[in-house]
């Protein structure tokens, strides 16, 4: 499966969003006939590359706006099928075909740990949306609720039966080749299902976590393309030897500029705020809280008399959005930097070809993986830390224990109280 | 650092715990008087080498002894420790000495990924016992409230920190040495915490969970050393040719009933089965629940009239630790042909040279790995179930809420419940 061209030059499928743009001093003035026409159709290829990129651009950002119109569930949906096409991307592109033929069931090993994995991360999150879906009474409910129970136990013993048939199918003179085959499994595991499972908690956060810091790394990236294209010059990273300084620096002030205003028009639908509590699909309301409310700055002082706006009005999500974009620019890149040299450290051009103009899936999430995790830890750390509070423990209760439990739980409260009233007095 | 012997016929340093018994058959009669001398000296090298590995034995038991009478925290200082060798043990197997010399601070970045991880395993659980510990208007209190708080942001941030220096440090035509170097990093962090932090976990919920455990894999290893040195003849697995399905059995047989036995030996000392709240040592007190309470069974009709028992007195933990028996000599093995092949395959004969006699702590550690990630979700799944989740929201609701949000957060329950009632009728 590996190709062995590993051109960098070649401006079709390639990742590299920010090219240097051919001043007119480096093209040779001397070129002869067959150059010209070589440049020629290098010139015409590269429009028509730009163009079928930019069609299948369109296509995925239309694909995309549906599926956030639809709901929760097609996203995570979304979510899982682009996972499942990372992870055939990545497995193919470890593969050596000559060493597998002598290993029969070796991919589906691979396949067995990546469903154990895919168990373990949604199995009870899926399950606890379940258990408030179906009535109490029901047999599907003592199944998800068993499943809640032993959910841990049974990604265990699965992962445990891979474990030993890894061991059993170990071939003599393979060893390091399966040896080092299972450290990568485990290692794509591991940035597939970080990724998508933070990215699918962030998505039942309210869609505004999930869908921000995923346009801004498409606008990084746009943005970064276009500057670099038009401004770039100096060169940023030898890893990348297209990425430019003025590409880099462009994108920056873009995305933040972006994630202020795009936090403010998205912090408008109840649709992207709010949380979202079961597996419906159902219209959403609620109380989007104090982050999303203006505030009125006033901007007397700052502006002249004749200006017609004599305040602003700003969320204070919209200060998140800042730091969001900040990683977005700053560090989100990093990921793009690993990917490739992920690949010319095994000498392939993309990851696949399931996207026209793109490469594989894999070439369009390397940044959106970073992100990701980072919008789920800066939410968790900073954003919902300050809501914590009653309501949030008494949805968790709701949610997690089963009714028994739940009544465990209260007359345990009720003697802690009766306790510390014997106390004070 | 890597060595080239790989004879895995050398009775040194050698996990092979089991051992084909030479049969007087197989040997040569006709022998010369060098062989003769050169197996007189091997056979000396051989009882030289039981002796040492067994003198070592009995310190390591007897230092472990202590330390499990010293407490909890010693235990886990232990572990803590093992842990940093094992890394250390890890870390050096992999590394290229040439290939390293061109990559300064490599070792250092393999450290700072493994403090990270110990941050992110620890940092949570240390800081919730440090709660508990001191008193709630001290500085102290405040900055481990903060460590809660932020703990897994700042774990993310030192994460993406290293992320970003392995990014900066790649270098031209050494990329694959260092990825899979990346890759063997992440693989050797999530062995060695997995494995300690579920061994800590266990220690917390009562030195029972982890030194029954511990103990069976100990027991399993020497008995199919014996079982195998005595009546050894078939071979189990070609990996791990010294293994014989005599020891393998023999072992099987002594592990359930010694873990059977052990169960109801341990089971009566309250230091071993009541849970550790805090981080202090002192002496425990606690009922231990009904796991610990002997249930009688009649033996009349089993038994003839003269014999003296006529009840017997089990503890339901024993038929716990029948599981537990069962795992530690049927699948806890494997962990074992795992590092078998492991060492295969980077073509060395120990992991390190730590312990006389033993090689080095990952060769002692194999086999507890698999054991303790067990021992924890058998516990949390058919032990502890019951309670878990109440306690642990329990927990949160004493530690993040006021006294008067959980009055609120108490009236609201009651309201749910009453509520409830009312639909129901």
């Amino acid at each position: 499966m590996q190709k062995d061209s590993t051109s960098s030059d070649s401006p079709v499928n390639h990742v590299g969003r920010v090219r240097h743009r051919k001043r007119p001093t480096e093209v040779p003035s001397d070129a002869n006939k067959a150059s010209e026409t070589n440049l020629l159709i290098n010139d015409r290829n590269k429009y028509k590359s730009m163009l079928i990129r930019t069609y299948s651009s369109i296509w995925m950002i239309g694909g995309f706006v549906l599926i956030i119109y639809m709901g929760h569930l097609y996203i995570c949906a979304m979510i899982v099928v682009i996972q499942i096409f990372m992870a055939k991307e990545l497995f193919n592109l470890l593969r050596r075909a000559n060493e597998e033929r002598q290993l029969p069931g070796f991919r589906l090993l691979n396949w067995h740990f990546f469903f154990t994995a895919m168990l373990f991360t949604y199995g009870r999150f899926l399950s606890r949306h379940l258990v408030n879906t179906v009535t109490s009474d029901s047999l599907l409910y003592k199944l998800v609720n068993g499943l809640i129970k032993y959910q841990m136990f049974i990604c265990y013993f699965l992962y445990i039966a891979g474990f030993v048939w890894f061991i059993l199918t170990l071939k003599k003179k393979m060893y390091k080749y399966q040896f080092s085959q299972y450290a990568w499994t485990h290692m794509i595991l591991l940035m597939v299902f970080a990724q998508s499972s933070f990215t699918v908690a962030n998505i039942f956060e309210g869609i505004f976590w999930f869908l921000l810091p995923a346009s801004l790394i498409v606008i990084n990236d746009i943005a970064a393309y276009f500057f670099g294209f038009f401004f770039g010059k100096t060169p940023l990273i030898k890893l990348s030897p297209k990425k430019t300084w003025e590409g880099f620096i462009g994108a920056s002030v873009t995305t933040m500029i972006s994630a202020f205003v795009l936090a403010n028009v998205m912090g408008r639908f109840q649709w992207l705020t709010c949380p979202r509590k079961d597996l419906s699909t159902g219209w959403l309301q609620c109380d989007p809280g104090p982050l999303f409310k203006p505030e009125y700055y006033s901007l007397s002082g700052l502006v002249p008399q004749w200006f017609p706006w004599k305040e602003v009005a700003i969320m204070p999500v919209q200060w998140h959005a800042l730091a969001l974009g900040l990683f977005a620019s700053i560090i989100a890149p990093f990921g793009g930097f690993f990917a490739s040299g992920f690949k010319r450290a095994f000498k392939v051009k993309d990851f696949g070809d399931s996207i026209p103009g793109h490469g594989g899936i894999t070439d369009r999430m390397d940044c959106q993986m970073v992100m990701a995790v980072f919008a789920y830890t800066y939410y968790q750390s900073f954003v919902m830390s300050q809501n914590f509070s009653v309501e949030m423990i008494l949805e968790q209760i709701l949610r997690n224990l089963t009714f028994e439990e739940q009544k465990i739980l209260y007359e345990q409260l009720g003697n802690i109280f009766h306790e510390r009233q014997l106390m004070q007095t």
